[in-house]
């Protein structure tokens, strides 16, 4: 069992991730794709007229500032990423199925009552923010569909405990999925090569990362990889084999990162 | 096993919609439901800057113009309204599953390569029109969720054998998905009461449409009433036990509609 995250990112080869998972597909694996919408989400905001804002919190994370209009922007980005990814793998044999975090409360987490973030050295709480961290997968629904010859392809919103649709990352979704389902490997692919020691110059690729050295390199990694690398140490922990950081704007993306290509945490 | 179709009009109680299946379903009644998204399209296309537009065919029927950009919009707008039905029905202990017609291939049909339109009196032909009708129901995606405890909540848009996404009407679409499940019952509910003789005269209500009487009252019929009288003759040729055009906008609209309030078609 093979869970794929694929980075919303610009660059990133939608048709070579499909054109993959199909080739495995049909050589007998077993996938579950998994996608956010942050480009997506972005750009529709602007056309919406509700631009984006992103809120740092005191241990200087960044996440995306999620007031109910902003979510239900997110939910239709999401949505439509959804529906193209799943075209693309239809048009090449593979019976895909979209899900977002909601059907059948695949997706479980809370709702932050709370959200300090950080203004103009200021920490300030926000009340009215749509965010929170899957807490519980619940595998049933895709094994199922797994066991039938679906391929599922899982997108955010979560929902939380009290029944409202949250914004939660995609990263540390998969790998809460990948470790529900007891996967072997978890592959998170975006725009870039891997977990670099000084970004972005590329040739300072780190190919490999053991357990025990993942916090630092949460220190080091910076925006959106901060969490690509929590999420791998978040999976292993909880039993997933490996988890790689690779390359989706090339062709086999998922292929090459089997294969060792980018940073493999192990 | 019900087929429940829903709006996406102006005044429609999705609440109490998601109120009363969670009464049914925990009274052991199956039921699949649908929607489209027809007011929530022409929103979001506004806010888009890329007005709602609608075209007439050569025999009088009406729909939307659904160019590239539109698709998207609409896909948008069905995926949003779809997760909000199913985050209703999660709140009230529902299992639901969200799904487009994409799914699976779910909702198969055949995108027109050609759509003759009506302008000023003359017939001109659209070529890059992205619309359809359902052709083929897969119904075993359903019957498995439906098995296992699962609720499924429909959507357009569905997909072309050339694997397209493609705007199929929703009415039409539940008709089909009636028939393929062998449903007893189709109900269709919406912002009326039922077909009306003078529209918009809610007295003029026609308790009962015989199967041979369809015929007249397509013609008797205006704008959207047309299709859900199309589809309900659609629904009961191929073996559906009886189509109800019911109202949504009331407290327990499924069984008011299961107890013959609305138009009858048998």
């Amino acid at each position: 069992m093979i869970v794929v995250k694929i980075g919303g990112s610009r660059g990133v080869d939608l048709a070579a991730v499909a054109e993959d998972a199909a080739s495995l597909i049909a050589g007998g694996h077993r996938i579950v794709l998994v996608h956010g919408a942050s480009h997506e989400t972005n750009q529709l905001s602007e056309s919406l007229g509700h631009p984006p804002r992103f809120i740092t919190s005191p241990s200087g994370h960044t996440s995306r500032r999620t007031d109910a209009r902003t979510l239900e922007i997110f939910q239709m980005a999401c949505g439509l990423m959804n529906q193209r990814l799943v075209a693309l793998l239809l048009a090449r044999g593979v019976r895909a199925v979209g899900l977002s975090g909601l059907d059948g409360r695949l997706w479980q987490g809370e709702r932050k009552a709370a959200v300090r973030a950080v203004e103009d050295g200021r920490t300030v709480i926000i009340r009215d923010d749509y965010t929170g961290s899957v807490e519980r997968v619940d595998a049933t629904l895709l094994r199922m569909l797994l066991d039938a010859g679906y391929t599922p392809v899982l997108s955010p919103p979560a929902i939380s405990t009290a029944g409202e649709a949250i914004n939660v990352d995609a990263d540390r979704a998969a790998a809460a999925t990948a470790a529900a389902l007891g996967a072997s490997s978890l592959l998170l692919l975006s725009n870039v090569r891997g977990l670099l020691r000084q970004f972005p110059d590329e040739s300072t690729l780190v190919p490999v990362v053991r357990r025990s050295a993942i916090e630092e390199f949460v220190g080091l990694a910076e925006g959106r990889m901060k969490k690509k690398v929590l999420g791998a140490g978040e999976a292993l922990d909880q039993g997933v084999g490996r988890v790689i950081i690779g390359d989706a704007r090339r062709r086999g993306p998922i292929s090459a990162a089997l294969a060792g290509e980018g940073t493999v945490f192990e």
